[in-house]
């Protein structure tokens, strides 16, 4: 009888339950909307049926190996937590794993949703083959994972890979976590649309970008992202600056970790080919490492997909070892 | 019977050979002069003696555990070659580990030589009961050292922990290693020097600093820590400086791992009361994980020993795994 494991994604807007097997296929999938607003016990009562649906419809097909869970937020991993998330509002200090715990009645892990993202691309993904991994989720904000030897590496406290908010420029722009210049203050989708209003500011806007300020549609990351491919002198830069700070963290946690590949997720690398160039340049710049062994960097395989892939997988790699 | 390992440091100027139990003791050590200009071959004899020397002493009362060599410089992990190595002129590309091991005739383990006091750090110094430990060696450059779940980390190439050579301001100083901004090129004894050194240019140096200056001493970085705890204000901000690119990488490194221990060791940490209230301010600020769980920072318990223990701590770890 072969296994499947469930996989859940707990985002700020979709929750997506799936059933997956042991090479990867997902054969059956469960979405629902988070609602936020309807409170936290909600939501929890929604995710936990969820995945009963699933294990129920499946269970005497095939073997259940396990079930994974990928929340967004800072989870203390001794505890079960969650200490802090952007996505999930008045969930602080909430104890998510007693609480899907008590709903489920069996066994499942419980991860940060970057790092089951990561590791669904070092399963199945852009990192499959390799043992070291470093994956960033490129959003509103900046998340990321971080696999060595095969399995996700979580620190003393469960916080580790908070590789959004590693400093790029000491003095630059301020960021949400408190503190300032920031990697996700200069790379995420938020940070594009902040460098092109500095650019607007500034009053050394194109007249493409003043035009679109101008126009009343609110300026996104994805339309200054076209801009940028229609020649835009001014987004073009600011997508510059993206490469520049993604390209100055890369080079340090190569320097940091000399690993095998990096994986960029997330919403914000559609716009790949407007910063890859700079990107590129930068990292064997400030990485001797890389100079004498470069290292492949690479857009996500599974795009959102891959936490989903990751917290099936949690199941699967806890069986085997 | 009790067994012993033999621990090696070579470094640019002494090579010492200490023969260590399984406790941590250090009962016997051979010290040499390195005197590279007596070229490679030379001194991979006398350090292949001053091993076998203590082997044929110690090898009746006690039992050979093992033998490591720490070594200044990047080392291939994979076939033993020494990469590059700025204290070892001319050793690029130097099999190391076929010359050793030509000499000895018994099995040995090869280190870098920060790794190998990581580990020494880790076994017996400041990092004793913690898994994982962060170690930076401040002397004329900077070295790095990571260790996780109790083991030196190498990376895919044995390059990792280059920890001098991260980005602490992307527009900064020229570093030697063909990049810019490196924490080294701000916290290492000779950017201590440096630092003066633009004070002194810029015409802003305080007048004690020009005096120093002037008198024809040479300006090194012990002497402006002198002037620092005389009060001096130029070399004050100097310290400062170094101070505030440590907390910016320790709060980077914080924000990557969520490790339990920073260990500073090498000659320029003697100037620690001149730099530590700046890099104490700085960590916090930039890193949130850091501030819900405070890291400690520590000072090298074994000081220019910690190579030397680490390298037979090598011995002694591979036995018990």
């Amino acid at each position: 009888m072969s296994r499947f494991a469930i996989g859940v994604d707990l985002g700020g807007t979709n929750l997506r339950v799936a059933a997956i097997n042991e090479n990867g296929g997902l054969f059956d999938q469960v979405n629902l909307l988070t609602e936020v607003e309807k409170g936290r016990e909600d939501v929890v009562d929604r995710l936990s049926s969820g995945i009963l649906q699933l294990v129920e419809r499946w269970k005497n097909v095939y073997q259940l190996a396990g079930i994974g869970v990928g929340i967004p937020g800072i989870i203390r991993m001794k505890d079960g937590i969650l200490v802090a998330s952007p996505n999930l509002p008045g969930w602080e200090n909430f104890n998510i794993r007693a609480q899907i715990a008590r709903r489920l009645n069996s066994p499942f892990y419980l991860e940060n949703d970057a790092n089951a993202a990561a590791l669904g691309e070092k399963w199945i993904g852009s990192g499959r083959n390799c043992d070291h991994l470093c994956f960033l989720t490129m959003g509103t904000g900046i998340g990321g994972g971080l696999i060595l030897n095969g399995r996700i590496w979580h620190g003393v406290a469960g916080m580790a890979a908070e590789l959004g908010h590693v400093t790029v420029y000491p003095d630059g722009r301020p960021c949400k976590c408190g503190s300032q210049g920031c990697l996700e203050a200069y790379a995420a989708a938020s940070a594009v649309v902040i460098a092109a209003q500095e650019f607007l500011k500034a009053g050394t806007a194109s007249p493409a970008l003043r035009e679109a300020a101008a126009s009343g549609k609110p300026l996104t990351s994805a339309l200054i992202h076209q801009l940028a491919r229609q020649g835009d002198a001014s987004s073009i830069a600011v997508f510059q600056q993206v490469g520049k700070a993604l390209g100055i963290a890369i080079a340090n946690f190569t320097n940091i970790f000399d690993i095998d590949v990096f994986v960029l997720g997330g919403g914000a690398v559609d716009a790949w080919d407007a910063f890859e160039k700079s990107m590129f340049e930068e990292v064997p710049k400030r990485s001797y490492v890389f100079r004498n062994d470069p290292r492949r960097i690479l857009k996500s395989h599974l795009g959102n997909q891959a936490g989903i892939f990751g917290a099936a997988y949690l199941a699967f790699q806890n069986l085997a070892s």
